[in-house]
Parts: C-alpha cells; structure tokens; sequence
C-alpha cells in the first residue's frame, strides 16, 4: 500500500497542503526549500538513478570552487580516490569504528553494497532510500534529522580494519586475508600509550565529515541503522573543529592548546606531494593491488591535560611546539607560511627549535623525508569526577604506508616530544582506505572480486 | 617585565613579523584578520573599559537585525534580560554545571565578578583578560583557540542552583537562603526518572551558545579556569543542533526523532506572551526580588531509543507527536505554523491528536495556559557497549516558575506521553536565572546587596 493510499485510508485524517511528494523523497532540500546561505549550489540537477547523475562529476574536488566556510555546497562520492582525505577539511567531525557481526563473505559485501548507495545518497544532500517514498505503515527509510538541511559538504570515507581479515585467533573471517595489505596489522604499542580497547581498533570504519554536524551525525547514524544485524557500533567520536587545513584556501585553524595547527601540513595542491605520500600506488603491495589508488587512515584519541597546560608559562608552550602562538610563524623566525629553520641557534648556542619541540620532531628532514595528511579534530567529551573537562585532540592521517609514514615518527613523538607531558594517547585505530568508488561499483569492490 | 621586553631579552630570538599588539590583546578578529562571512560587524567600537562601551548597546536584541545562520555577528552581554534566553536561538551549545568550592561569600562574589568580566569580554569577541597582553613568562590569560574566530554570536547565560543556598543538611552556605526563590527547589522525582546524580544538579550554571561550536566549547574551558579554587565542573554537555527557534525569524530545526521541533515554541516577538510565562515578575516572590526580569532555567539530559524509534512506522511516529513529519503540521491539518485543533476527530470518532500525544498533552490548553520557552539541544555522545549511540535531546526550557510552568506538565507527560517509551531521563537540574546585568555590575549582584 503506498503512503498517499493510506494516507487517503486513515478516518478522516484531515488534508493537508503537503504536496505527496514530499514524503521522504529525492532531495533533501528542493522538498523543504529552506537551507542556509549556499543552498542554491546542489540538487538541481539530480533526478533519478546514483550512477549516471554522478558519472560526470567524479574525480574529486576543485579547490577552486570550494570556500572555507559555509554549507550548502557537495562533493560527488565517486572519483578516482574517496572524498574526505584531500578534501577541504570541513568544520565537523563524526567518526565511527565497527565491527562485523555477520559471518559471510556475503553478507559483509552486502553491507558495503548498501553503505555505498547510501552514501552516494548522503552525501548529494538526499535522504536514504533515495527516491522511493517511505511507506506510512512501515519505519521512515532515512532518519529524517536532516530532512531540508543542505548537504553541507557531507563526505563519508570508508576504511577496513586488519580484523576484518583476520581474527585475534589468526582466521580468515571473509576469504581476503591473502589479500591484507602489508601495513595493515594493529598499531604497536608506543611509550606512554594508556589505550582504553572501547575506543580502539575496528572492523571497519567511517568518517563524516561535514560543515553542519547534524548532517554528519545524520549520516553515521543512518549507516549504523543499515548496519543492523551485520556490524554493530564499537566506537565513536564527535570531533566539533578542524585541527588542519588540507588546501590552501584554507585558514588555519587552532587546536585546543591553542595553537595554530595545519601549517605544515600536505595540502591538496601539492599533487606531486600527495601522490608521493598519501595514495598507496600500483607497485607499493601486490598482494593488495585493490588498495592502489586508496590510503592508511591512523586515529589517535588523544586527550589533553588542559588544566597542566593552562598553567605553563607563554614561553614554555611556545617552545614546546615551537612555533608562536599568536600568528603560528615557526620560532627559527618570519610568518606562518616560512619553513622552520632548524639550524639557527640562539646566543646560548641551542637551536631556537629545541630538541624536544614537536616541529622539530615531526619536520620531515627528521622523518626520512615522510610527510603525512594530517585531518583532525578538537574535541571535548564532558569531564571526569574532578572537574577536568574530557577533551583533546582526535588525531586523524592519511599515509601511504604506516611502516614509513606513521610508525617511526609517532615512535620518535612519543619518546621525545615535549608536549607529550601534556597529552595521554587512549585510542588507536588503523585502516586500509580503499580507492575511490566508481559508478556502479561499492566501496572496496576490487577485495572482493 | 612586560611580553615585548622578555621577547627581547630572548637569546636571538630572531624577529619576526608579528605586530607586537598581537600578543594576546584586546580583539580576537581585529589582530588575526581572518574569520567567516559577517566578521565585518563587530569589534571595531570597541577599545576600552567594558562597561563604558557596552552601555550604549545594552538592552537585549532586535530580532529585526538576525538572521539564521552565519558567524561574525555579536549580542551584547549587558541588558535587562540576560542573553541567550530570547536571543535567536544559536546553532550550537556547551553547558556547564560548577559546584561551588569555596566556602564564603567574598570568594562566590568574587567568582562572579571575574566570570562578568570575561562574560563581557568573550561575548565581544575579545580575549580573556581583555587588553592586557600576557606575560611571556607566564600562562596566558585566554587559552587561545578562539583566536582569529568572529564572537560568533556566543551568549554566556548564567543561572545558580538550590544547592548554593542551602546544603544537602539545610546549611545556608553562603548567607542567602533567606532570599532563595520559592520555585528554587531540586525538582521532585518524575515518574520514569532513571537520573544520574554525575548529570544533574548543580550549583551554578552557564549556558554558552553559540553559531561556532569553539567558540562556546573556548568559553566555558576559560570560565571553568577562572573558576579553579572557587568551583569545579560538576557536569557539562555539549549539543551540536538547536531543537527550538525562539525567533520567528528563525527556520523550524529537527530534532534526532527527525520531526520539527519548536513550531510551536513562545517565540521573542510574542513580548506580551515573553512577559506573562518566562520573565519573573516584580511582585512574583517578595522575597527574592533580586530575580525579578529573571527567569528558570530547566535543564533534562533526555536520551532516545534511537534504535528502536527507527523501527516505528511513520504512522505511530506522527500519532506520538501529533504533527506529521515532512512539515511539522498538526495532524488535524493545516500546514506548520496552523495552530492544532484538539477537537477534530477521525471516523473513528476518537481525536486526530490522539490522547498520548505530545503536543496535545504539552499544548497550553492541557496546562492552565502556560507556556515555556523552550531551548534545547541534540547532543550525541557517543555510543555502549552494544553499540547504541549515546544520543537525545538536551531539553532547556525557560519558564516563570516550575511551579506552575513545568512541573505539572512534566509530571503528565512522564505519565501519559507516547513519546516516554522511547525516551529516558537521564540529568536534571533547576537554576534560577538572574536578571540582565548592567554595565559596571556583576551578574546576580542584587542578591548579595
Ligand atoms: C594532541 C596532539 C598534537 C598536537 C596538539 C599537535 C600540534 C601541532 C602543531 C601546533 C603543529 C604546528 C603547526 C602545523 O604545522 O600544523 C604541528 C605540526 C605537526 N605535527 Fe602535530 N600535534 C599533535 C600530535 C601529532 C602526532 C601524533 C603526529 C604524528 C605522529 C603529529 C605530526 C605533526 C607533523 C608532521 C607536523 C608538521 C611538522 C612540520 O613539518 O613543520 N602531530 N602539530
Ligand atoms: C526528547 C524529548 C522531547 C521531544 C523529542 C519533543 C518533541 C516535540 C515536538 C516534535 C514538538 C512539536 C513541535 C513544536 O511545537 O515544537 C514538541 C512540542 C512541545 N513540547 Fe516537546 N519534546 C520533548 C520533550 C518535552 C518536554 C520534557 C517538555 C516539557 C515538559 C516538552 C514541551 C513541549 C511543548 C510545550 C510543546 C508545544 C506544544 C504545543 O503547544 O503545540 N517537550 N515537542
């Protein structure tokens, strides 16, 4: 029975000027013309099935047409790599780790299957069944949370746990452990790290990212609910700021110690960077070949002990992180944008970046040249018992290849970087990113086929 | 010794290109130059003493100069109302419950004059500690990472709890009892309360809203700090999407059952209305004539049955509400804003807004006329162990007295209200607002006085 039928049944259920075809379907927001500023980019053009509306404009983003703030506007789903890693960093966060609870190799493809057309979905700013109407009689298809709310530059990036291919027990689960990629295995344990298991590892894994929080929310919850029965929640995070800018039309923004933190960081038009750095290539790993193209994602919960560092003086945190506050310029001299100098010394002979300030340690002349895609956020997650606000750091990367990229520098941080008197690491997590998804095609397909 | 004079006594601190006024002073935008859209209005007025510049502004807000969204816009802190009650509701929220650590009345008033001043100063846009750049040798005044942002709206409303009056044994801690509200009481246990005492209560509170999450999360982190000796964080919460308009300039937002939520709500232009239900009158409690131009502040952490909400078909989702979910119209029709008919019945002979609806059940005409102004949150925190996400409604309501104006209808709804079956109350706290402050005052200073 379809929705205006019974709606037509229902005693006497008095008309209302809704026009039918407002009921759950297509766009979010043609239906509901209301959004915020850049509403007018969007939907328009899109009517019917995912993959056509979508083949034309696949290959990831223009810097050029994207602004730093301000919603309204979408990035396609499809492209030669998923969206959400050089992407603009948007301004909110809601990542969530799974796990699989279903036992087949089929049903594990399924869920991918529907998590692909639901984000195709999504991320165009359209609800989750797309275009069909919800039934009156049966659970609304999408949620409904963002129901006229723009997409607000939603991505969704999928990513695959080494548990996923293998059990604590060492099983194949799905038929593709011949197939793990070589740098996908559990982090190892670095000094000081004080891990709580409810906030690390994963099946799989999501992040959402989006100017409007409802939006990412939204979509982390409507992907969990199509989730059920096959992989369930393990953990999540709402991160509320970006700590990076990943292109250069970006401002800086300010993590909680409240520094400017993305200066340094891989930016999306460094394209030969990026290709070097970030995107696993065709050779890097034949036994994986599908995840040519894609990426490693590392997540670091990492909180920070605000009270302690709210009480060192000016000099001292800028010395940790050795850079200014103020404008971000490294302390070695010039603006924000002028490259650390680590050789130039003060009239005490030590270097002005000290030996254990953090840009000097993660600088890449100190890391065999490795550069990473750093996409993190703040974030604050109540307080404990003593009043001490629960917040910190959701540190997120994209790199080529852990072993290299993440690892030894993370082992060097962590052994000899100032600021970690401050910080405590308690979730940790890591990822093999697949490439993009074409039209047609679910996420991760090349795994499985 | 001043910042620019240990600067320079830096061994070789090479110089760099940072106008020493950046140093922490005076305005957030006017030193960093960045931020959104409207960062154009704003601090330019502004140079010195607070209450100077802000007394020709006081006198709340004009709902005419708002719009919707967008940063960079300011509410004056001074006024005959506090702000952040009929200001236009702001997208985003962080709250925070404090109890009170010092034991006199010279250390409470104290807390409050310094929470002002920086009340005054964030809301501005401005820097904690104002235009007092910090020493280079010691902890900044201001954290930092609202650096660069617009004041993004941000209202800092400030409310004090029974508990400051009077101590669990009957104690009058702070020689105030005499003048305790009538209404200020802890609220009696509801029917279905399954409260958790580490989210309720409390003995001061601040609700920070604001356009830029960061900007609220940055303020109640530095009156948190301020407050370090005097009172602790007993609880706080974040909430990402407003759940309520208080302006008819304002879109109807939705709430995490993915329904419009606050067509209904008192909204700033009603004034008439504002002062019969929310505002305390002069002649309302004569013993605490101090909250007269005050008001209540209720506060429920509600979470939701998310999951189980999601298996409920569209129909009996409408029928809890009573309003249909593409529009927000009350079932006995009409479209949003058509006021609903509790007499319109179905063949069936039984009301369209069925007799367990909320908004027949909430509606005024079920409550001796009382009207609250509601202005709660969607938050979500996370999920359990079984991978439910921590998520609901942080319901904030402003009313005249909870004795009249929520606590009966409270009391119904917890009874009789379909919507309790997917619902659980998890906090609670009552906080009596203190008028408006004005220039050179402090906030609730006629209670000590
Ligand atoms: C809460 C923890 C952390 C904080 C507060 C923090 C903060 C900062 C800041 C303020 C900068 C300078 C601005 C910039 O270039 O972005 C920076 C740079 C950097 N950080 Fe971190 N960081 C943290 C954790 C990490 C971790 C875990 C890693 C990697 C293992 C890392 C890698 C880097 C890199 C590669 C740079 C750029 C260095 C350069 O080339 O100049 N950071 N970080
Ligand atoms: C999570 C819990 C709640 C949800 C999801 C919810 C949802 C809604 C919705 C969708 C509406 C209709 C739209 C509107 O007029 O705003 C509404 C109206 C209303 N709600 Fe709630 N509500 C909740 C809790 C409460 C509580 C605790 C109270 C007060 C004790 C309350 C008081 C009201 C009032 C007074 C109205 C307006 C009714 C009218 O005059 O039409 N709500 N609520």
């Amino acid at each position: 029975m379809t929705d205006d039928a019974i709606r037509k049944s229902t005693p006497k259920s008095t008309p209302k000027s809704i026009p039918k075809s407002t009921r759950d379907g297509v766009s979010r927001r043609r239906l509901f013309g209301l959004a915020g500023a850049g509403a007018a980019v969007g939907a328009a053009g899109f009517a019917g099935g995912f993959g056509v509306a979508h083949a034309a404009e696949a290959d990831a983003f223009d810097p050029a047409r994207s602004s730093d703030r301000g919603a309204g506007d979408r990035y396609p789903f499809h492209g030669a790599h998923q969206a959400g890693i050089v992407t603009p960093a948007q301004d909110r966060l809601h990542f969530a780790a799974f796990d699989v609870t279903a036992t087949t190799r089929a049903e594990l493809v399924s869920l991918l299957r529907e998590w692909t057309a639901a984000a195709v979905a999504l991320t165009h700013g359209d609800t989750v069944g797309g275009g069909t109407p919800g039934a009156y009689e049966a659970p609304p298809p999408d949620t409904g949370e963002a129901l006229g709310l723009p997409p607000s530059r939603l991505t969704l990036t999928f990513g695959f746990g080494p548990s996923l291919f293998r059990d604590a027990e060492g099983n194949d689960r799905f038929g593709i452990d011949d197939r793990r990629p070589r740098g996908l295995r559990r982090l190892p344990h670095f000094p000081k790290d004080n891990l709580d298991p409810a906030r690390s590892d994963g099946d799989l894994c999501v992040q959402a990212c989006a100017d409007d929080p409802q939006v990412a929310v939204h979509a982390i919850r409507n992907l969990s609910r199509l989730a059920f029965g096959t992989a369930a929640l393990r953990w999540s995070q709402l991160g509320f700021g970006r700590t990076s800018s990943t292109s250069r039309t970006q401002q800086t923004p300010r993590n909680l110690f409240g520094f400017k933190d993305g200066t340094a960081n891989l930016k999306a038009e460094e394209t030969r960077l990026v290709d070097q750095h970030v995107w696993v290539g065709a050779a890097d790993d034949p036994k994986a070949r599908w995840l040519a193209g894609g990426s490693y994602l590392v997540a670091r919960r990492i909180t920070m002990n605000i009270e302690t560092w709210d009480r060192t003086s000016l000099r001292e945190q800028e010395n940790l992180v050795g850079r200014d506050r103020p404008e971000g310029a490294p302390l070695s001299g010039g603006t924000e944008f002028t490259p650390p100098d680590l050789t130039v010394k003060g009239s005490d002979g030590k270097p002005l970046l000290t030996a254990d300030s953090h840009v000097r340690l993660a600088h890449h002349s100190q890391n065999d040249g490795v550069r990473m895609l750093r996409r993190g956020y703040n974030f604050t997650d109540g307080n404990d018992a003593l009043g001490r606000l629960d917040a910190g750091l959701f540190f997120v990367a994209y790199v080529r290849d852990p072993d290299t990229h993440y690892i030894p520098m993370q082992t060097r941080l962590a052994a000899r970087d100032g600021l970690m008197e401050y910080l405590q690491h308690r979730g940790s997590a890591l990822f093999a990113v697949p490439p993009g998804v074409r039209p047609g095609e679910y996420v991760g397909q090349a795994l499985f086929t």
